[in-house]
């Protein structure tokens, strides 16, 4: 691995710091290198700002001038709530500047570059790029194509099954998997389950045990809004973001319920007693979402993965088997052909506990 | 690693090229070391002899005065088809033996060592002993409970699916992977499908495509002797090893019939149309066979998890999900309680090509 690789490398783990904390902004990582030495280290802070630049060069101080920037997303050139970073960058005469990829707002795309480029600054772009455009997906997905990137979580058992004919779930993965949930959650911008996982588990969604204290937004997916005004959900509505996403006939005294709890209702068309899964998508972009961490049930699970919007499967496979009568993790998706069925490309495997983690990206890449 | 546990890995890695090839035999590995130089390598030879020991004293000649032998299991004190092994170490006067675990064969057990000791060699037991157990625990098992191991192998979707709705199963999985399917095959004594399987797929159950001269015995597990007669198995049932295992109500004309093609008949013990699978394998191991590849179906899965014989799952996963209305790998197995589920416990993945293998040995291994 080449030090600009290296140096990038360092650059996007910082940058993943911000994940989950900075949207609908992007978690950009930036590492200032003086004659070999790190002389500064910067990530976007929690709710967006200030950007990764600011924050690396104000610890580089002087020892920026002559320097050389690593950070994972082309600078910004235009003055939204902060000054553009690529100004900050020629103001404190850097001597050159690595970028990782280039960013797909239209106002931005190139004119970090060209600023950068005119001050007579030396700027390589690509190092890392992919796995840079991964990091970023949620990002680049919801200003490209209106929506947040979706990765679809799933324990089950080694024959693809998340309780028992039973309706048994508690617990097919170990604790050392669970605690992995969790930091995923935290890495994630909304957590998002369907109405039956709620009714069925009455999860709160939270991230718990991580020394947490900012707390991803909850989804709920439910045509009907048939979930329990009494539950865990409810009773923290007011204190945790709460999305609860239903559909157009949704009861009116159910929304306004919900409502005065605190929860955001979200209407979303819908289509055969389903909720619209691009339409829902499309609003929770507007919200300002970029990255959502879908943990089923199986039939939400199959509404996205039907409408090719998940980006990422996460799987967790337990070494138990609980046979053909046991819930399906995935409900039906009326393939009639191998060819028809979404495709998925194995980025991560690891073990965790006395479980396996297995990591898949869409093969056909939206972003 | 020890300079003992190098050179057992490699007499364990030599031992396992016996694998499928020496039942009822053990596949043994066997490295002689002359100082810290390696004189002798021997395995278990096809069809079950020479033995791995007076393959490897062969090859030292000479140099084994003196020197020290690795062997992965106690070397044999009786006489069979061949003079007792441990009698051949002291004929040519070695001077250490490491044992990696000791026979459970009563004839065997604790006489070797005994023998060695008698001549003044000095004798070192329990190295790298889990490997070399697991390596034996089809001879072990057959030995202890009278059956062969089961190796239960499922290509299936991200969800545990192994064919569409519609029944299409070519190809979940990529060449790659089946071609490690191809060789695990070659590992094992037998390869074991299910009648459905056989109708379904109409497959040879033959290793392709590896240069192996000696093909696996097939075995099909068929209550009602439902095959097809004209099919791929009928066809070359007179060249390559057929076992049929059928209930007792199978009809004697498909028992004539298979025969006068060349086909074993194994008669089981059935109850409610399907057979015991106990008897079966007890059966299987009379024949001497040790080890067993299963590849299906879910029906016949199911039958050999619910009785606690399955001794290894193999699972690859590929990158594509096929929901609730695909054919299920395993079938119903009637569980009420998550703890009734038999559970495994993760001993290897790989990436094969595009797909995921992973492998898990039953939690409670019984040899």
């Amino acid at each position: 691995m080449s030090d600009d690789a290296r140096f990038m490398a360092l650059a996007l783990s910082l940058g993943r710091r911000g994940q989950g904390a900075v949207w609908p902004n992007p978690a950009v990582g930036c590492v200032i290198v003086q004659q070999g030495r790190i002389v500064g280290r910067g990530w976007t802070q929690p709710g967006g700002r200030p950007h990764a630049e600011p924050e690396a060069l104000r610890q580089a101080g002087p020892a920026a001038k002559g320097a050389t920037v690593y950070v994972t997303l082309e600078p910004c050139a235009h003055t939204g709530k902060t000054p553009p970073c690529a100004d900050a960058l020629v103001a404190a005469d850097v001597a050159r500047v690595v970028i990782a990829c280039t960013d797909s707002d239209p106002r931005v795309s190139g004119k970090g570059i060209a600023i950068l480029q005119a001050a007579g600054i030396s700027v390589d772009v690509g190092v890392l790029a992919h796995e840079a455009r991964a990091d970023h997906m949620g990002f680049f997905l919801r200003i490209n194509a209106g929506r947040p990137m979706v990765s679809l979580k799933l324990a089950s058992s080694f024959d693809g099954r998340i309780a028992t004919a039973t309706g048994e779930s508690q617990w097919i993965t170990a604790p050392p998997a669970r605690r992995a949930v969790h930091a995923m959650r935290s890495r994630h911008d909304a957590v998002m389950v369907g109405g039956g996982t709620a009714r069925q588990d009455d999860p709160s969604l939270t991230v718990r045990d991580l020394g947490v204290t900012r707390q991803p937004t909850r989804i709920v997916v439910s045509n009907g809004l048939d979930i329990p005004l009494g539950g865990a959900l409810a009773k923290t509505a007011g204190d945790i973001p709460l999305i609860l996403c239903h559909g157009s006939k949704a009861p009116t005294e159910l929304i306004e319920a919900w409502k005065s709890l605190g929860a955001t209702l979200i209407a979303c068309a819908s289509r055969m007693g389903q909720i619209d899964a691009d339409d829902m998508l499309q609003q929770l972009g507007q919200h300002g979402l970029t990255r959502i961490f879908c943990e089923g049930g199986g039939g939400l699970a199959a509404t996205l993965l039907q409408a090719g919007l998940v980006d990422q499967l996460i799987g967790f496979t337990a070494g138990l088997t609980l046979g053909a009568d046991g819930l399906p993790a995935i409900a039906a998706l009326q393939l009639r052909h191998l060819a028809q069925a979404p495709r998925f490309t194995l980025t991560e495997t690891a073990r965790i506990g006395p479980d396996l983690l297995h990591i898949w990206a869409r093969a056909d890449a939206p972003a």
